[in-house]
Protein backbone atom coordinates (compact mmCIF):
# COMPACT_ATOMS: atom_id res chain seq x y z
CA UNK A 1 0.00 0.00 0.00
CA UNK A 2 2.85 2.58 0.98
CA UNK A 3 4.08 1.61 -2.53
CA UNK A 4 1.18 2.61 -4.21
CA UNK A 5 0.67 5.67 -2.28
CA UNK A 6 3.68 6.90 -2.98
CA UNK A 7 3.19 5.81 -6.54
CA UNK A 8 0.21 8.53 -6.66
CA UNK A 9 2.26 11.27 -5.18
CA UNK A 10 4.66 10.92 -7.72
CA UNK A 11 2.19 11.08 -10.43
CA UNK A 12 1.06 14.20 -8.51
CA UNK A 13 4.38 15.70 -8.11
CA UNK A 14 5.67 15.39 -11.79
CA UNK A 15 2.41 17.55 -13.23
CA UNK A 16 2.93 19.65 -9.96
CA UNK A 17 -0.44 19.90 -9.33
CA UNK A 18 -0.15 20.12 -4.96
CA UNK A 19 -1.13 23.50 -5.36
CA UNK A 20 -4.45 22.71 -6.65
CA UNK A 21 -5.33 20.08 -3.80
CA UNK A 22 -6.09 21.32 -0.83
CA UNK A 23 -8.31 18.71 1.14
CA UNK A 24 -12.02 20.86 0.47
CA UNK A 25 -11.07 20.08 -3.09
CA UNK A 26 -9.80 16.74 -2.42
CA UNK A 27 -13.46 15.82 -0.72
CA UNK A 28 -15.04 17.35 -3.29
CA UNK A 29 -13.06 15.25 -5.96
CA UNK A 30 -14.13 11.61 -3.87
CA UNK A 31 -17.31 12.63 -4.10
CA UNK A 32 -17.61 13.36 -8.00
CA UNK A 33 -15.63 9.89 -8.51
CA UNK A 34 -18.07 8.24 -6.19
CA UNK A 35 -20.75 9.63 -8.53
CA UNK A 36 -19.47 8.67 -11.49
CA UNK A 37 -18.95 4.76 -10.02
CA UNK A 38 -22.58 5.10 -8.87
CA UNK A 39 -23.61 6.06 -12.84
CA UNK A 40 -22.56 2.91 -13.97
CA UNK A 41 -25.78 1.34 -12.35
CA UNK A 42 -28.24 3.88 -12.89
CA UNK A 43 -31.08 2.78 -14.82
CA UNK A 44 -29.76 -1.08 -14.15
CA UNK A 45 -29.96 -3.55 -11.85
CA UNK A 46 -26.63 -5.14 -10.33
CA UNK A 47 -26.04 -7.82 -12.78
CA UNK A 48 -26.53 -5.70 -15.56
CA UNK A 49 -24.29 -3.56 -14.50
CA UNK A 50 -21.53 -5.58 -14.27
CA UNK A 51 -22.51 -7.63 -17.60
CA UNK A 52 -21.96 -3.78 -19.23
CA UNK A 53 -20.10 -2.21 -17.68
CA UNK A 54 -17.58 -3.94 -15.25
CA UNK A 55 -14.50 -2.22 -16.79
CA UNK A 56 -15.62 1.41 -15.87
CA UNK A 57 -16.53 0.32 -12.65
CA UNK A 58 -13.26 -0.83 -12.13
CA UNK A 59 -11.65 2.47 -13.35
CA UNK A 60 -13.62 4.25 -11.10
CA UNK A 61 -13.60 2.40 -8.05
CA UNK A 62 -9.99 2.93 -9.04
CA UNK A 63 -10.36 6.51 -8.91
CA UNK A 64 -12.07 6.46 -5.67
CA UNK A 65 -9.61 4.99 -4.00
CA UNK A 66 -6.49 7.16 -5.59
CA UNK A 67 -8.27 10.64 -4.19
CA UNK A 68 -8.93 8.88 -0.79
CA UNK A 69 -5.48 8.03 -0.34
CA UNK A 70 -4.24 10.98 -1.54
CA UNK A 71 -6.23 12.98 1.09
CA UNK A 72 -5.55 9.95 3.85
CA UNK A 73 -1.53 10.95 2.81
CA UNK A 74 -2.19 15.20 2.82
CA UNK A 75 -3.90 14.63 6.25
CA UNK A 76 -0.98 12.17 7.93
CA UNK A 77 -4.38 9.63 8.55
CA UNK A 78 -3.15 6.15 9.18
CA UNK A 79 -5.68 4.22 6.99
CA UNK A 80 -4.97 0.96 8.74
CA UNK A 81 -5.53 2.22 12.62
CA UNK A 82 -8.45 4.61 10.85
CA UNK A 83 -9.92 1.41 9.36
CA UNK A 84 -9.73 -0.79 12.23
CA UNK A 85 -10.91 2.09 14.96
CA UNK A 86 -13.80 2.77 12.68
CA UNK A 87 -14.85 -0.83 12.53
CA UNK A 88 -14.95 -0.67 16.37
CA UNK A 89 -17.12 2.40 16.35
CA UNK A 90 -19.79 0.75 14.26
CA UNK A 91 -19.56 -2.85 15.83
CA UNK A 92 -20.65 -0.56 19.49
CA UNK A 93 -23.30 1.11 17.28
CA UNK A 94 -24.67 -2.43 15.56
CA UNK A 95 -24.38 -4.98 18.15
CA UNK A 96 -24.90 -8.19 16.55
CA UNK A 97 -27.93 -9.23 19.15
CA UNK A 98 -29.72 -6.03 17.81
CA UNK A 99 -28.69 -6.00 14.22
CA UNK A 100 -28.05 -9.56 12.58
CA UNK A 101 -30.55 -9.76 9.23
CA UNK A 102 -31.93 -6.63 9.48
CA UNK A 103 -31.35 -3.42 6.99
CA UNK A 104 -32.26 -0.79 9.39
CA UNK A 105 -30.15 1.90 10.87
CA UNK A 106 -29.25 2.47 14.29
CA UNK A 107 -31.43 6.05 14.46
CA UNK A 108 -34.69 3.27 12.89
CA UNK A 109 -33.73 0.78 15.65
CA UNK A 110 -36.60 0.48 17.99
CA UNK A 111 -36.81 -1.97 21.01
CA UNK B 1 -4.59 -4.56 3.32
CA UNK B 2 -5.56 -8.25 3.08
CA UNK B 3 -6.22 -8.65 7.14
CA UNK B 4 -8.54 -5.11 7.14
CA UNK B 5 -10.47 -6.44 4.27
CA UNK B 6 -11.03 -9.73 5.83
CA UNK B 7 -12.16 -7.75 9.14
CA UNK B 8 -14.42 -5.91 7.03
CA UNK B 9 -16.39 -9.29 5.77
CA UNK B 10 -16.05 -10.86 8.95
CA UNK B 11 -18.05 -7.30 10.56
CA UNK B 12 -20.54 -7.86 7.53
CA UNK B 13 -21.00 -11.86 8.13
CA UNK B 14 -21.77 -11.59 11.78
CA UNK B 15 -24.50 -9.27 11.32
CA UNK B 16 -25.55 -11.50 8.37
CA UNK B 17 -25.78 -7.89 5.91
CA UNK B 18 -24.21 -9.72 2.77
CA UNK B 19 -28.35 -10.20 1.65
CA UNK B 20 -28.37 -6.71 1.43
CA UNK B 21 -24.78 -5.71 -0.05
CA UNK B 22 -25.11 -6.06 -3.89
CA UNK B 23 -23.21 -3.52 -5.63
CA UNK B 24 -26.13 -1.03 -6.19
CA UNK B 25 -26.51 -0.26 -2.99
CA UNK B 26 -22.81 -0.21 -1.83
CA UNK B 27 -22.10 2.09 -4.78
CA UNK B 28 -25.06 4.14 -3.33
CA UNK B 29 -23.73 3.99 0.12
CA UNK B 30 -20.40 5.01 -0.59
CA UNK B 31 -21.76 8.36 -2.58
CA UNK B 32 -23.47 8.49 0.85
CA UNK B 33 -20.54 8.32 2.92
CA UNK B 34 -18.05 10.30 0.37
CA UNK B 35 -21.27 13.63 1.04
CA UNK B 36 -20.36 12.79 4.07
CA UNK B 37 -17.08 13.46 4.70
CA UNK B 38 -17.76 16.60 2.32
CA UNK B 39 -20.27 17.95 4.98
CA UNK B 40 -16.80 18.54 7.30
CA UNK B 41 -15.76 21.15 4.73
CA UNK B 42 -19.41 22.70 4.17
CA UNK B 43 -18.85 26.92 5.17
CA UNK B 44 -15.35 26.36 5.54
CA UNK B 45 -12.55 26.77 4.41
CA UNK B 46 -9.58 23.88 4.41
CA UNK B 47 -7.61 24.41 7.23
CA UNK B 48 -10.42 25.56 9.69
CA UNK B 49 -12.43 22.41 8.59
CA UNK B 50 -9.25 19.99 9.57
CA UNK B 51 -8.80 22.36 13.04
CA UNK B 52 -12.82 21.74 13.78
CA UNK B 53 -13.35 18.38 12.29
CA UNK B 54 -10.85 15.75 12.00
CA UNK B 55 -11.92 12.96 13.87
CA UNK B 56 -15.05 13.30 11.92
CA UNK B 57 -13.18 13.28 8.99
CA UNK B 58 -11.14 10.73 9.57
CA UNK B 59 -14.16 8.49 10.46
CA UNK B 60 -15.87 9.00 7.00
CA UNK B 61 -12.91 8.56 5.38
CA UNK B 62 -12.93 5.15 6.97
CA UNK B 63 -15.98 4.39 6.02
CA UNK B 64 -15.43 5.26 2.61
CA UNK B 65 -12.67 3.13 2.19
CA UNK B 66 -14.70 0.30 4.25
CA UNK B 67 -16.91 0.31 1.31
CA UNK B 68 -14.80 0.49 -1.47
CA UNK B 69 -12.94 -2.34 0.07
CA UNK B 70 -15.97 -4.56 0.35
CA UNK B 71 -16.85 -3.25 -3.74
CA UNK B 72 -13.50 -4.85 -4.28
CA UNK B 73 -14.18 -7.70 -2.44
CA UNK B 74 -17.33 -8.78 -3.75
CA UNK B 75 -16.92 -7.91 -7.25
CA UNK B 76 -13.45 -9.57 -7.20
CA UNK B 77 -11.14 -6.51 -8.31
CA UNK B 78 -7.56 -6.52 -7.13
CA UNK B 79 -7.46 -3.27 -5.91
CA UNK B 80 -3.40 -3.10 -6.07
CA UNK B 81 -3.51 -3.51 -9.97
CA UNK B 82 -6.79 -1.52 -10.46
CA UNK B 83 -5.45 1.53 -8.87
CA UNK B 84 -1.97 0.89 -10.41
CA UNK B 85 -3.58 0.59 -14.33
CA UNK B 86 -5.56 3.23 -13.68
CA UNK B 87 -2.56 5.94 -12.54
CA UNK B 88 -1.60 4.41 -16.29
CA UNK B 89 -4.67 5.14 -17.78
CA UNK B 90 -4.42 9.25 -16.35
CA UNK B 91 -0.80 9.39 -17.21
CA UNK B 92 -2.33 9.19 -20.74
CA UNK B 93 -4.65 11.32 -20.63
CA UNK B 94 -2.53 13.79 -19.01
CA UNK B 95 0.73 13.88 -20.11
CA UNK B 96 3.26 15.99 -18.35
CA UNK B 97 4.31 17.98 -20.50
CA UNK B 98 0.96 19.46 -21.60
CA UNK B 99 -0.69 19.15 -18.17
CA UNK B 100 2.16 20.29 -15.95
CA UNK B 101 0.98 23.51 -13.33
CA UNK B 102 -2.52 23.11 -14.92
CA UNK B 103 -5.65 22.34 -13.36
CA UNK B 104 -7.43 22.51 -16.64
CA UNK B 105 -9.28 18.89 -17.31
CA UNK B 106 -8.08 17.23 -20.91
CA UNK B 107 -11.64 17.85 -21.79
CA UNK B 108 -11.24 22.32 -21.82
CA UNK B 109 -7.57 21.76 -22.72
CA UNK B 110 -6.77 23.34 -26.01
CA UNK B 111 -3.33 23.85 -27.68
CA UNK C 1 -42.26 30.71 -7.40
CA UNK C 2 -41.47 34.07 -7.11
CA UNK C 3 -43.17 34.25 -3.90
CA UNK C 4 -41.25 30.93 -2.81
CA UNK C 5 -37.87 32.52 -3.74
CA UNK C 6 -38.67 36.05 -1.67
CA UNK C 7 -39.40 33.25 1.29
CA UNK C 8 -35.87 31.44 1.30
CA UNK C 9 -34.08 34.41 0.79
CA UNK C 10 -35.45 36.30 3.55
CA UNK C 11 -35.32 33.10 5.68
CA UNK C 12 -31.47 33.58 4.84
CA UNK C 13 -31.64 37.58 5.46
CA UNK C 14 -33.11 36.86 8.98
CA UNK C 15 -30.27 34.96 9.53
CA UNK C 16 -27.21 36.93 7.90
CA UNK C 17 -26.81 33.95 6.25
CA UNK C 18 -25.25 35.35 2.90
CA UNK C 19 -22.10 35.77 4.07
CA UNK C 20 -21.73 32.05 3.71
CA UNK C 21 -23.24 31.58 0.59
CA UNK C 22 -20.99 31.38 -2.18
CA UNK C 23 -22.11 29.67 -5.20
CA UNK C 24 -19.06 26.95 -4.67
CA UNK C 25 -20.62 26.52 -1.44
CA UNK C 26 -23.99 26.25 -2.65
CA UNK C 27 -23.40 24.08 -4.62
CA UNK C 28 -21.06 21.39 -1.97
CA UNK C 29 -25.16 22.33 -0.08
CA UNK C 30 -27.06 20.88 -3.22
CA UNK C 31 -25.13 17.41 -3.63
CA UNK C 32 -25.05 16.61 0.43
CA UNK C 33 -28.64 17.22 0.20
CA UNK C 34 -29.44 15.56 -3.10
CA UNK C 35 -27.31 12.59 -0.99
CA UNK C 36 -30.17 12.77 1.71
CA UNK C 37 -33.01 12.05 -0.28
CA UNK C 38 -31.07 9.36 -1.64
CA UNK C 39 -30.20 7.95 1.47
CA UNK C 40 -34.00 7.81 1.87
CA UNK C 41 -33.25 4.65 -0.98
CA UNK C 42 -30.24 3.25 0.69
CA UNK C 43 -30.66 -0.70 1.54
CA UNK C 44 -34.15 -0.91 -0.21
CA UNK C 45 -36.68 -0.92 -3.54
CA UNK C 46 -38.83 2.37 -4.08
CA UNK C 47 -41.97 1.03 -2.65
CA UNK C 48 -40.51 0.11 0.42
CA UNK C 49 -38.99 3.36 0.31
CA UNK C 50 -41.81 5.17 -0.31
CA UNK C 51 -43.65 3.35 2.43
CA UNK C 52 -41.36 3.87 5.08
CA UNK C 53 -40.02 7.06 4.65
CA UNK C 54 -42.51 9.74 2.55
CA UNK C 55 -42.18 12.26 4.70
CA UNK C 56 -38.24 12.25 4.96
CA UNK C 57 -38.16 12.30 1.37
CA UNK C 58 -40.49 15.13 0.55
CA UNK C 59 -38.65 17.25 3.32
CA UNK C 60 -35.19 16.22 1.38
CA UNK C 61 -36.70 16.90 -1.83
CA UNK C 62 -37.87 20.36 -0.19
CA UNK C 63 -33.92 21.23 0.65
CA UNK C 64 -32.97 20.36 -2.79
CA UNK C 65 -35.01 22.45 -4.40
CA UNK C 66 -34.30 25.57 -1.68
CA UNK C 67 -30.53 25.24 -2.34
CA UNK C 68 -31.54 25.04 -6.09
CA UNK C 69 -33.92 28.12 -6.10
CA UNK C 70 -31.16 30.07 -4.08
CA UNK C 71 -28.35 29.27 -6.34
CA UNK C 72 -30.70 30.63 -9.48
CA UNK C 73 -31.46 33.47 -7.61
CA UNK C 74 -27.72 34.58 -7.00
CA UNK C 75 -25.66 33.44 -10.24
CA UNK C 76 -29.77 35.61 -11.52
CA UNK C 77 -30.47 32.09 -13.88
CA UNK C 78 -34.29 32.45 -14.92
CA UNK C 79 -35.21 28.61 -13.78
CA UNK C 80 -37.75 28.46 -16.40
CA UNK C 81 -35.81 29.78 -19.51
CA UNK C 82 -33.38 27.67 -18.41
CA UNK C 83 -35.06 24.47 -17.73
CA UNK C 84 -37.05 25.02 -21.33
CA UNK C 85 -33.65 25.72 -22.89
CA UNK C 86 -32.26 22.44 -21.32
CA UNK C 87 -35.08 20.06 -22.48
CA UNK C 88 -34.86 21.49 -26.08
CA UNK C 89 -30.60 20.36 -25.70
CA UNK C 90 -31.43 16.85 -24.27
CA UNK C 91 -33.89 16.54 -26.98
CA UNK C 92 -31.56 17.22 -29.58
CA UNK C 93 -29.08 14.66 -27.80
CA UNK C 94 -31.95 12.35 -27.92
CA UNK C 95 -34.07 12.12 -30.43
CA UNK C 96 -37.27 9.99 -30.51
CA UNK C 97 -36.33 7.93 -33.46
CA UNK C 98 -33.22 6.27 -31.57
CA UNK C 99 -34.02 6.42 -27.87
CA UNK C 100 -37.58 5.50 -27.67
CA UNK C 101 -37.86 2.86 -24.70
CA UNK C 102 -34.35 2.58 -24.36
CA UNK C 103 -32.35 3.59 -20.92
CA UNK C 104 -29.22 3.68 -23.21
CA UNK C 105 -26.79 7.01 -22.81
CA UNK C 106 -26.03 8.84 -26.01
CA UNK C 107 -22.18 7.87 -25.42
CA UNK C 108 -23.44 4.13 -25.37
CA UNK C 109 -25.75 3.98 -28.38
CA UNK C 110 -24.53 2.53 -31.38
CA UNK C 111 -26.38 2.59 -34.95
CA UNK D 1 -44.25 25.99 -13.11
CA UNK D 2 -47.38 23.67 -13.83
CA UNK D 3 -46.72 24.29 -17.81
CA UNK D 4 -43.03 23.21 -17.07
CA UNK D 5 -43.53 19.98 -15.31
CA UNK D 6 -46.18 19.06 -18.38
CA UNK D 7 -43.49 19.66 -21.09
CA UNK D 8 -41.20 17.66 -18.49
CA UNK D 9 -43.66 14.74 -18.46
CA UNK D 10 -44.34 14.68 -22.51
CA UNK D 11 -40.46 14.71 -23.00
CA UNK D 12 -40.35 11.53 -21.16
CA UNK D 13 -43.62 10.27 -22.79
CA UNK D 14 -42.51 10.59 -25.99
CA UNK D 15 -39.48 8.66 -25.38
CA UNK D 16 -41.38 6.13 -23.23
CA UNK D 17 -39.08 6.18 -20.56
CA UNK D 18 -41.10 6.56 -17.46
CA UNK D 19 -40.78 2.37 -17.63
CA UNK D 20 -36.92 2.97 -16.45
CA UNK D 21 -38.22 6.02 -14.42
CA UNK D 22 -38.90 4.37 -10.80
CA UNK D 23 -38.20 6.96 -7.71
CA UNK D 24 -34.71 5.14 -6.25
CA UNK D 25 -32.89 5.60 -9.77
CA UNK D 26 -34.58 9.32 -10.52
CA UNK D 27 -32.93 9.75 -6.63
CA UNK D 28 -29.30 8.53 -8.11
CA UNK D 29 -30.12 11.11 -10.92
CA UNK D 30 -30.58 13.71 -9.47
CA UNK D 31 -27.10 13.16 -6.85
CA UNK D 32 -25.42 12.56 -10.11
CA UNK D 33 -26.67 15.99 -11.59
CA UNK D 34 -25.92 17.86 -8.72
CA UNK D 35 -22.45 16.13 -8.93
CA UNK D 36 -22.17 17.62 -12.57
CA UNK D 37 -23.06 21.20 -11.10
CA UNK D 38 -20.18 20.51 -8.41
CA UNK D 39 -17.77 19.49 -10.84
CA UNK D 40 -17.70 23.02 -12.24
CA UNK D 41 -16.50 24.16 -8.95
CA UNK D 42 -13.36 21.67 -9.03
CA UNK D 43 -10.19 23.31 -8.10
CA UNK D 44 -11.53 26.87 -8.58
CA UNK D 45 -12.79 29.29 -6.02
CA UNK D 46 -17.05 30.64 -7.33
CA UNK D 47 -15.79 33.59 -9.05
CA UNK D 48 -13.22 31.62 -11.30
CA UNK D 49 -16.18 28.61 -11.76
CA UNK D 50 -18.88 31.43 -12.68
CA UNK D 51 -16.25 33.06 -15.43
CA UNK D 52 -14.89 30.05 -16.94
CA UNK D 53 -18.47 27.55 -16.79
CA UNK D 54 -21.62 30.01 -16.09
CA UNK D 55 -23.30 28.30 -19.63
CA UNK D 56 -22.74 24.45 -18.37
CA UNK D 57 -23.75 25.85 -14.56
CA UNK D 58 -26.92 26.93 -15.86
CA UNK D 59 -27.33 23.78 -17.84
CA UNK D 60 -26.36 21.36 -14.65
CA UNK D 61 -28.44 23.41 -12.40
CA UNK D 62 -31.29 22.67 -15.22
CA UNK D 63 -30.54 18.75 -14.88
CA UNK D 64 -31.38 19.43 -11.05
CA UNK D 65 -34.52 20.99 -11.37
CA UNK D 66 -36.14 19.00 -14.35
CA UNK D 67 -35.65 15.65 -11.70
CA UNK D 68 -36.27 17.33 -8.74
CA UNK D 69 -40.01 18.31 -10.49
CA UNK D 70 -40.01 14.39 -11.93
CA UNK D 71 -39.76 13.31 -8.71
CA UNK D 72 -42.24 15.62 -7.34
CA UNK D 73 -44.52 14.49 -10.54
CA UNK D 74 -44.18 10.85 -9.57
CA UNK D 75 -44.86 10.99 -5.94
CA UNK D 76 -47.57 13.30 -6.29
CA UNK D 77 -45.76 16.11 -3.97
CA UNK D 78 -47.37 19.28 -4.00
CA UNK D 79 -43.19 22.19 -4.36
CA UNK D 80 -44.88 24.65 -2.98
CA UNK D 81 -46.55 23.12 -0.10
CA UNK D 82 -43.35 20.53 0.56
CA UNK D 83 -41.02 24.02 0.78
CA UNK D 84 -43.48 26.03 2.77
CA UNK D 85 -43.16 23.64 5.06
CA UNK D 86 -39.67 22.89 5.10
CA UNK D 87 -39.20 26.20 6.30
CA UNK D 88 -40.88 26.47 8.46
CA UNK D 89 -39.05 23.54 9.86
CA UNK D 90 -35.48 24.64 9.08
CA UNK D 91 -36.78 27.93 11.29
CA UNK D 92 -37.53 25.78 14.28
CA UNK D 93 -34.30 24.28 14.06
CA UNK D 94 -32.43 27.68 13.42
CA UNK D 95 -33.89 30.40 15.19
CA UNK D 96 -32.78 33.89 14.68
CA UNK D 97 -31.51 34.75 17.93
CA UNK D 98 -28.95 32.03 18.15
CA UNK D 99 -28.11 31.34 14.70
CA UNK D 100 -27.93 34.77 13.36
CA UNK D 101 -24.48 35.61 11.64
CA UNK D 102 -23.27 31.95 12.23
CA UNK D 103 -22.20 29.16 9.97
CA UNK D 104 -22.78 26.61 13.00
CA UNK D 105 -25.13 23.86 12.18
CA UNK D 106 -27.62 22.72 14.83
CA UNK D 107 -25.92 20.17 15.99
CA UNK D 108 -22.71 21.67 16.21
CA UNK D 109 -24.23 24.42 18.44
CA UNK D 110 -23.37 25.19 22.29
CA UNK D 111 -24.85 27.48 24.35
Amino acid sequence: MDSIIKKIIEFRDERDWKQFHNPKDLAISLTLEASELLENFQWKDSSEAIKQNMEQIKDELADVLIYSLMIAHDLEIDIESAILSKIEKNAKKYPIDRFKGTSKKYSEERE
